[in-house]
């Protein structure tokens, strides 16, 4: 457990959106977070979804070969909202889910005031506040933009639950290797 | 124009879903369409949504390797589902566009009517009717499975509007790449 904690790792964590998406990464060392990387992917306007979707997956495997993660973190949503925005925003996080869990991170979901509580002490927190606190918690000079604070904010959710949570992930990284393999894939061909 | 109609093209549908996606290649050379390859893609029972997402992803990825299509063919959805069904499709669906488009393919996509209407003579055409007109279109010697079947009917349907809609997917993949490079990555790293 102790050896756990003081391994560095990296978390990784997204905000989809198929307008813009947010990434952030930081590393955990024992109890220090320190901030390595974020950005913000945006796929031309007027490019189609699945033209919008594919700058997603290439930009998302790009900052994964980057900067090496272990663990991906993305906002865990329910179908609260009009079945039209839940379609629109299914698309982009589906893309964001399949090229973590492909490049063979482990993910991990927590909802929107799980991450807020995280790093604004409150679950209601606004948008602002997020923003704030995570440029202050990985003192950036700067404030990320709205989404990629959104991204290292779900970063720094996980960073703070520690080994434990490190260890979970790691068994569900074990679990996700194992249930790969056993896809089944049936293919016909020509005769 | 003639030349267009001549020269064989690959066309890929697909029939996304979490729990089972189908797909099928199909040949038109000229008005003549033959069967290329079908198949069904099915993650394990107890993978995770990213899992199961990553196994698509690489199943729909090695189709178009192994059959090169130009154009994949996906129905076109509209969320007048619940929202709960509508986040869930999104995942698969967004997927398998953002697969399509990442290896260069233009994308169409038809409603489920335009879809049953060129394969099976009427656009309330029911599953079963679908699966059989597909096979006997493409004188398979056995019935594909539903998903399957569903994803060979997209793909016919695309064949079936000839060279007209191959100019068009032509046109389409022409502003894809074009809107593909302009696609804007920001990214701050470390400091």
């Amino acid at each position: 457990m102790r050896v756990l904690a003081q391994r560095p790792s990296r978390i990784l964590g997204v905000d989809p959106g198929s307008s813009v998406t947010g990434f952030g990464v930081v590393e955990r060392r024992g109890a220090q977070i320190r901030h390595v990387a974020h950005g913000t992917l945006r796929p031309a306007r007027g490019a189609s979804l699945a033209e919008r979707l594919a700058v997603i997956q290439a930009g998302l495997a790009g900052a994964i070969a980057a900067h090496r993660p272990e663990v991906a973190v993305i906002e865990r949503v329910f179908a609260g909202r009009s079945a039209r925005s839940a379609l629109v925003l299914g698309h982009a996080r589906g893309v964001a889910l399949a090229t973590a869990a492909a490049a063979g991170l482990a993910v991990c979901e927590y909802t929107a005031p799980e991450i807020k509580l995280a790093v604004a002490g409150s679950g209601a927190a606004q948008k602002r506040q997020v923003q704030a606190m995570v440029a202050r918690l990985l003192a950036l000079e700067a404030c990320p933009a709205f989404d990629a604070a959104d991204a290292l904010a779900a970063a720094l959710c996980h960073a703070h639950r520690g080994p434990l949570a490190a260890l979970a992930a790691a068994a569900s990284g074990r679990r996700r290797a194992a249930a790969h393999g056993a896809g089944r894939l049936v293919v016909r061909r020509a005769r």
